[in-house]
């Protein structure tokens, strides 16, 4: 009875894309990163898929709490630490692992009270400029922590810029690695660099980067974070957002189609109506001529992409009406495909899936 | 405990905007469009801030039902008509008008069996080519509808492409009324043809122009369909979006912020990283220099936006801190400005507004 609009989240990809993460990386631990509602598609798929990940990170206190009354036992990590002392009675009651970037939270840390250990991950600003110590700053930061009673492991963190690119002219990875060893220069503790592009470039980095906890995201979803395809990478889609045709207009040459009139036809053409649109989370900039699937064939959207429809060219398929099924992204038009068409990234449209879309689980393993 | 970001509905706007709408179409009817979740503003908060309208029009069938369950007993309309053959029984059971746009949905009502009378908008298509029956089709659909023992009053209703520029060098809105009125000649009943567009050129079009149900959207929601300011045509920001600086970098002449390594400082600066990201709903492709306002005083972007946070420049604001509070839009920020920085729509950032972001009600009339 809802619109036919859904997406469908595939257990069995991601159970493959985790194991994709752990042959890059041997030996490493995988912190699952499940933050914007595990990139869209819903917490509690995502603690299915990963459930052998070796904890799960996001930034959602509440999706922390949330996962734990799900029954996940295992470390949980909030990625950007608390926001305010309240948070810490939070970390003690539910267990969490906390990221600390700042002075305002070692502060809170200090001044709360503990019922039993905490571990923490502390984070370094080596050149991605958002959160973080510099690493002049860090070893005092890293003193301040260790003199908290609570305080039991302290893991050393960092966040790469650019790694789909290893040379990036203005901050590479090799760099931020320099910058890192020096800043936790004579500080012991685990390490946590790696994010999806640091992992799926592990062996051309190995000599410098090593990673007790490595933090993949994009890539347990089945995207790219650059650099290269996420089939050539080894992954599986994740996702599949389907819709239907809902209407048909046979046009001349010369009509004009939704919002704008941008697109004019040249010749007679069918133009179907999908019922998906901009408040489903489809990108509004997807351009006249971003690929979509129609009964299995390939062809392009028409037009602006409107808030509930698009409009999408049936000229070839002689056969489409309404009722027919039409994949926006999924198995056979990568995520990454039409988020480049729209000049953005795969990321994005995932996590921008709306509520009011239906969401749906499917496993090829166990149930197929 | 959650991050600090948060959307604020303000629900006297609302009332003020839907005042507005009945100030231009003074006479005619109004359906608050609340699709897509109220346009991101949320049903609930939507039925309060709408409590005046004479209908609530929207697409999703669920959406529906939920408003009959919260009280709404004024008429509902759903925009793009049923689905599939059971929703008939949706409209039966809780008694809602039905758009009709193609023969498929005929056929739906002709084998459905109703206990009670139904309304429907017959939606012809004059230009738009996404939904409708073309002009020459049209009476024959009106006839097939007309025959349905269960069908009562069937409003005639078209939908323009371009109501935000009346003379648009490809189809007009005149254009567009023009052949809306061939289509239905000789056809009793109701019209409802203008969109927020159709609303605000009400004066300039009243000659051709004749509605006895208008359907605004955007305009409802203080956003602007096009052709000038929201300011302009009186029309107030319904939805603040609003977070907090939760990290400082103190960075250098030639250091860069963020992924991608995009922003290079050229002097010395202050960079705030704010709590909100691309996953929240703010436009990843919000570039360099977007306005966001910092403790009441205007500063930009910096940097691209990445999934959970942003940067901005700190620069002018020396007492700026962790904590400090932050605007993306809404009261001195139009959410249009912000879009059309970004190449969108208001429209497109209120609808995108993510579940996690903590939506909170305000009503300066009633409790100010």
């Amino acid at each position: 009875m809802p619109r036919p609009l859904s997406a469908t989240v595939h257990l069995d990809s991601m159970r493959h894309n985790l194991a994709r993460v752990r042959a890059c990386t041997p030996g490493a631990k995988v912190w699952g990163v499940v933050k914007a509602n595990a990139y869209g598609h819903g917490l509690e798929h995502a603690l299915r898929g990963f459930a052998d990940a070796d904890g799960l990170a996001l930034i959602e206190t509440e999706g922390a709490v949330r996962l734990r009354e799900l029954g996940w036992t295992r470390p949980l990590l909030l990625l950007e630490g608390i926001f305010e002392p309240a948070d810490t009675a939070l970390l003690d009651q539910y267990g969490l692992n906390s990221a600390v970037h700042c002075v305002e939270q070692i502060a809170m840390l200090e001044q709360a009270r503990f019922s039993r250990p905490i571990d923490v991950h502390l984070k370094m600003n080596t050149g991605m400029n958002r959160l973080g110590f510099r690493p002049d700053q860090f070893a005092h930061a890293w003193q301040r922590l260790r003199a908290i009673a609570a305080v039991r492991e302290i893991t050393l963190m960092t966040h790469f810029a650019n790694a789909d690119e290893l040379e990036h002219p203005r901050l590479s990875v090799r760099e931020q690695v320099r910058r890192f060893c020096a800043g936790a220069d004579g500080i012991d503790g685990p390490r946590s660099l790696s994010n999806s592009g640091g992992v799926l470039h592990q062996a051309e980095l190995a000599a410098d980067l090593s990673n007790d906890w490595v933090r993949p995201g994009i890539m347990l979803y089945g995207g790219t974070p650059g650099g290269n395809t996420a089939d050539h990478f080894g992954l599986r889609p994740t996702m599949t957002l389907a819709s239907e045709i809902i209407g048909i207009q046979e046009i001349g040459a010369g009509e004009t189609v939704g919002y704008g009139s941008r697109f004019e036809a040249t010749e007679p053409m069918r133009i179907g109506v999908v019922a998906c649109g901009y408040a489903d989370g489809y990108p509004r900039h997807a351009p006249h001529g971003t690929p979509v699937i129609v009964d299995g064939v390939r062809t392009r959207l028409v037009g602006r992409v409107s808030m509930d429809m698009m409009t999408v060219d049936l000229s070839g398929l002689a056969g489409a009406r309404v009722g027919s099924k039409v994949v926006l992204w999924g198995a056979g038009l990568p995520v990454d495909e039409v988020a480049d068409a729209a000049g953005t990234i795969g990321y994005e449209l995932m996590c921008a899936v709306a509520p009011r879309v239906r969401m749906m689980e499917a496993d090829l393993e166990n149930h197929g």
